[in-house]
């Protein structure tokens, strides 16, 4: 890879959404001229696979694109394959930037628990890159992604200039509106999926079920939330901690167990 | 479901090495008397899941075995698959405890971010259920299961008796050996994981690769980690939190980006 050994910033690229989806395509667009691009995205759609490794199953990888200053390679892996397989047997170097999106839909609140793209940028930050990933609010395969990719340039060139801390990564999620009124940097909202299950039943008389769900907000005031930005038509900027220890709670289970 | 309706405590069980692995037949039989035991756990291994969910595929679970106090359920999806089909369309009620395990090998230090096991569990405390994951440091599928048994019925016992506070879930990982010296309270250990993919070409000349590869521990010296606390021949119980919000780098992203 040629392109490696430029003295621009190297930027690894991935979603969950697959390599062909056109939040991918927007993102890519939207980070060209800021460094060299190197791409390795899923085969086909991954959502809902959180940090999901495969260790029972080969994987491969291989080029279908490369042009000036970008290639594009595809996996048949999860999202956080993508990115294991990229540090480890396609970059030579530790990248300067990971991006993982633009995903289409909303990964704000819990959501990034279930989130391929929240996943890939996860893995980024345990490897010591810093990493951001980007979601429009909105689930159309075709969905207008201009007004994000604003904000993809703007935080990704910040992110070049000044780094994250070591440990956290950011989640970033864009209302989609084109009235988009700025940044907010915000915490994880408090709230839930209620999994609304529909069930049906096959031509043998067997029952089956399809997930599917609504999210319901139990702080929908609370104006420091993920949650209140989008709904306020702000783009919203969660800093996320690879670290889940709830550290507060550590002597008080030290009176109870040890 | 006619033991739901009984006053002894309610208690989900799951796991992701499948309903029948040797771990989660030992985790029933550590929790036998405490309470009404239901389970709804995969039809097969489903390792590294993480929290994906199945949003795609159709899910299917039926019920496998009955007796007093016992009913288990097979499920077709992730673990959190499980967890989200058995709140929703098999538990009359929220239960009283939720419990993973046991799983065949470590989930410590970053591996909870990977981890089926734990995907359920931070489901569980997603839904407001106290959940607690339990994994035995050994990836045998006739690992010795007896040790840990204790350990899963002391801290289910204390569980069930004093709750853990909403947004916290707990993971306990058991030392492989039968001179456990008892449990630590620890963080989690800045640790990663150093990937060594095996690369292997395939008969028609491609070449493809299988994930493997080692932890390594950053701070093998930090006695307050999981780490230490295995090495040291203890229970490591890391108390994790679901919000992953960066809450002290706020502020200083305000700065930069608002």
């Amino acid at each position: 890879m040629d392109i490696q050994h430029s003295n621009k910033p190297l930027i690894l690229v991935t979603n969950d959404d697959g390599v062909h989806a056109k939040g991918i395509a927007s993102l890519i667009e939207a980070l060209r001229g800021l460094g060299q691009i190197i791409v390795m995205a899923p085969d086909s759609a991954r959502s809902g696979q959180s940090s999901a490794i495969t260790p029972n199953t080969p994987l491969r990888f291989y080029k279908i694109k490369e042009e000036a200053d970008l290639e594009i390679y595809q996996c048949n892996g999860t999202p956080v394959d993508c990115v294991k397989l990229a540090f480890n047997q396609l970059l030579e170097r530790k990248p300067d930037l990971l991006v993982s999106g633009i995903n289409h839909g909303s990964n704000s609140a819990v959501s990034i628990h279930y989130s391929g793209t929240m996943g890939a940028v996860i893995e980024g930050c345990i490897a010591g890159v810093p990493s951001v990933g980007f979601s429009l609010c909105s689930f159309l395969s075709h969905a207008d992604f201009s007004v994000s990719q604003i904000y993809v340039r703007r935080i990704a060139m910040d992110v070049l200039a000044n780094g994250i801390s070591p440990g956290i990564c950011l989640n970033v999620n864009v209302p989609y509106t084109p009235d988009v009124k700025g940044i907010r940097i915000a915490r994880q909202t408090d709230a839930v999926w209620q999994e609304e299950f529909m069930k049906r039943t096959d031509p043998h008389g067997r029952e089956y079920y399809w997930l599917t769900g609504s999210m319901y907000n139990r702080e929908p005031e609370a104006e420091d939330t993920c949650e209140w930005a989008l709904a306020n038509d702000y783009v919203s900027v969660v800093p996320c901690k690879v670290d889940l220890t709830a550290h507060h709670y550590i002597d008080h289970l030290k009176n109870r167990l040890e």
